[in-house]
């Protein structure tokens, strides 16, 4: 019997525990579910009698070295920040581990100790970073077998809602951490475009975007990510003159969105008082450099050729220039912005997000310049079973089966960007509907 | 014999120890003055019979806590976040406390402790915050003591260089710590305009300036700082409307700033490698959205209206458009850039720095609205013995006199807001040049 840890039970862990429960049987597998909120890890076992969900607290140690000790492997599905003491009590006992995070120095420091035990350490085994490390790397490595050079390599990513769902006029809701979503940017975006390294300060990074446009689910805007070129060195892609990766919104999200960051709504490094006495037309007044007590008028005058019809439907459908009260008593910009997403852009029961996908490759081959695009795009099934959840939880329980049934055998820490998990990590992906598209252009 | 250790030996020290030497005789002082660099020290202290220069490691426990406990009084003149640990060593071996610093929360939680020893840990007593206070707070005391209500308060303080000295189309000229003046203003700043809670984020703080005129000195630019609501509580002027504390520059020196700001060269949050094959023109064109390869067009084409002949005066006095290397081998752009200005707006031998401080009042009195203005300028005598080093050290070593001659008794963690510490700390610091002009308009 291998006894699995999961720890944290949250919005992206029930693929990932389904799954599993799947191959219990199979492969004679007993799961334990741990989270703070003992309901919430009761949710996602359902009774299942190949699970046992317990209550949880991370930072009592105690509790926290025994249950690992009593399991070979463990899953953490909590904050990135989170994992550092899961991991090295890992390390310590000799069990394997696996999360959807990217590989912190803390993780990465620990991989020299995971390799002389045998023990393997799996991030960035989620969607983004996950999936698209696997898609892309399987692309990569085909072109360079037949000989192609890659000279262009762009990636973009989002976390949507999906068509049928889609019924407000910023075109989002949440499928994941809204603070993530607020908070989103605020670093200097590094990439190459052409050879020339290229920079996008927050300050105009949403309206610095590109158009992406695809087969079936027509054009995105794409905003560019924070750190593009530290994937040269991941991927092998040293001499490449353009390497982007970006995140994705429907058209017209970041126009407005950069209305709210040059407003400063999105600041998250001081802590307004008394809020619950303030209405969001005085917040966004507060923000504003002429008023004259028309907040809506005063912010078109201060946007002039910016403000348009779409945005004035966007900032209505959010009532954030109306008398709504705060609710908080206290909060940072970002923090009093995003209660009020919270309530707005909510997945409502039935709501189905989607996943979309997008690798753009050129290429030379043979003499030739080529194009070449990969494209995923997954529905929701409903507000809980979310795309986002399957593509975060999937990859994740695939590779631990995988690595489990000794389909591969590496130690210390990996990501999925070697043939031997992606290969099958990506075959077993496509069973399950997340499937990629090639196309030639 | 009182003992006194002087922690920190840099830029803002040389009036604050040639002062309590001054003393030494007097009032039977003797002088430790304590540096990581020896000769920094040395140089200071001068020979002097009553002080003793040392080399001082301050994360060496051992050494901290012989040095403090063999001393009467410690003033730190270290960066701000190193005051702590000196003052728990203070707290524990009843010794008094000294800084020009803010009050950190770490410092205010050893009131309670320092007030049952009986012991004193003055703050906040350099320039700003210091004579500040001193200064604001004697006008306060005075309208109010007359009936008067006070509606209104602003208070601008910027650290310039002297007009003899002004041969840069900056205005500027480094008198005290650079990071500090390249990350200047990285939140959102937050004042009351009449009646209204007002924020200005980063994004525009350099664009949403205002003109203050001194009847001397001319005109300058005021930007605002970042907590000036704060204020309210510290100076007892609940129920006012207008609270706003600013940074003066010289005219025209905001709105360049403010095109380092928008193009993204002040922002420390992530590490480019390899600068040292760059040039500071490269740099400028990763920032810039469109590029063509001529740099200088390419930023007036971004900046369009921004742009105009002053700006580039000044960008070319900084040879940010040119072909000059980058020296540092790796650094965050705002690292790059003060590397480059710190060469630029260094201050040359024999160049004097200016501190200009204008408080103005609004309030009525017998029913009638008055208004009053409360200037300082002072001139530095090189550039050593700045402006800058005699307002941030004559204040502090003042008021640590005043305290050793028993003129005031207060303990716990005290800022000079208080009569018996303003009053005298005035009248002495008027007799060292330093004295306010008020006029009612």
């Amino acid at each position: 019997m291998t006894a699995i840890l999961i720890i944290g039970a949250g919005r992206s862990t029930p693929s990932l525990i389904q799954y599993l429960l799947q191959q219990a049987p199979v492969l004679d597998l007993k799961l334990t579910v741990a989270d703070m909120n003992l309901e919430l890890a009761q949710e996602k076992t359902g009774g299942n009698p190949y699970a046992t969900a317990i209550a949880f607290d991370i930072t009592n140690d105690t509790q926290r070295r025994e249950l690992i000790q009593t399991h070979d492997l463990v899953i953490s599905m909590l904050p990135a920040h989170m994992h550092t003491q899961v991991a090295k009590d890992c390390v310590h006992f000799g069990k394997h581990m696996a999360t959807a995070s990217y590989v912190s120095k803390d993780m990465q420091a620990l991989h020299d100790d995971a390799v002389q035990k045998g023990l393997l350490l799996l991030n960035e085994c989620g969607l983004d970073p996950g999936i698209d490390h696997a898609s892309a790397m399987q692309v990569i490595d085909a072109i360079k077998a037949q000989g192609g050079q890659i000279t262009s390599f762009k990636s973009y990513c989002g976390g949507l809602v999906a068509p049928e769902s889609n019924d407000n006029p910023w075109g989002y809701k949440f499928s994941w951490n809204p603070r993530n979503v607020v908070l989103a940017g605020q670093s200097t975006a590094q990439y190459l475009n052409n050879g020339e390294l290229t920079f996008i300060p927050y300050n105009r990074l949403f309206l610095q975007t590109e158009t992406i446009v695809t087969d079936t689910h027509g054009a995105f805007d794409a905003y560019a990510n924070r750190d593009s070129l530290s994937y040269q060195s991941i991927y092998g892609l040293e001499g490449i003159s353009t390497l982007l990766r970006g995140t994705l919104r429907q058209k017209g999200y970041c126009k407005a969105w950069h209305v709210l960051v040059a407003l400063g709504l999105t600041d998250d490094t001081f802590v307004i008082r008394h809020t619950d006495r303030l209405t969001y037309a005085q917040l966004v007044a507060a923000f504003l450099p002429h008023k004259t007590g028309a907040v809506k008028a005063d912010l078109k005058h201060w946007l002039g050729q910016l403000w348009d019809g779409e945005i004035e439907h966007q900032f209505d459908y959010l009532e954030l220039l109306t008398n709504k009260p705060i609710r908080l008593k206290e909060g940072t910009p970002a923090q009093l912005l995003q209660a009020l997403l919270e309530e707005k852009w909510l997945l409502k029961e039935g709501d189905k997000d989607m996943i979309v996908m997008q690798h753009q490759f050129a290429y030379r081959l043979d003499g030739k310049d080529q194009q070449l695009s990969s494209s995923l795009v997954v529905i929701g099934d409903n507000e809980e079973h979310t795309a986002m959840a399957k593509t975060v939880g999937l990859p994740l329980a695939i590779t631990v089966k995988l690595f489990l049934e000794k389909r591969f055998t590496l130690s210390g820490v990996q990501i999925p960007v070697k043939p031997e998990i992606y290969t099958p990590l990506l075959s077993e992906l496509a069973t399950q509907g997340i499937v990629f598209t090639e196309k030639n252009h």
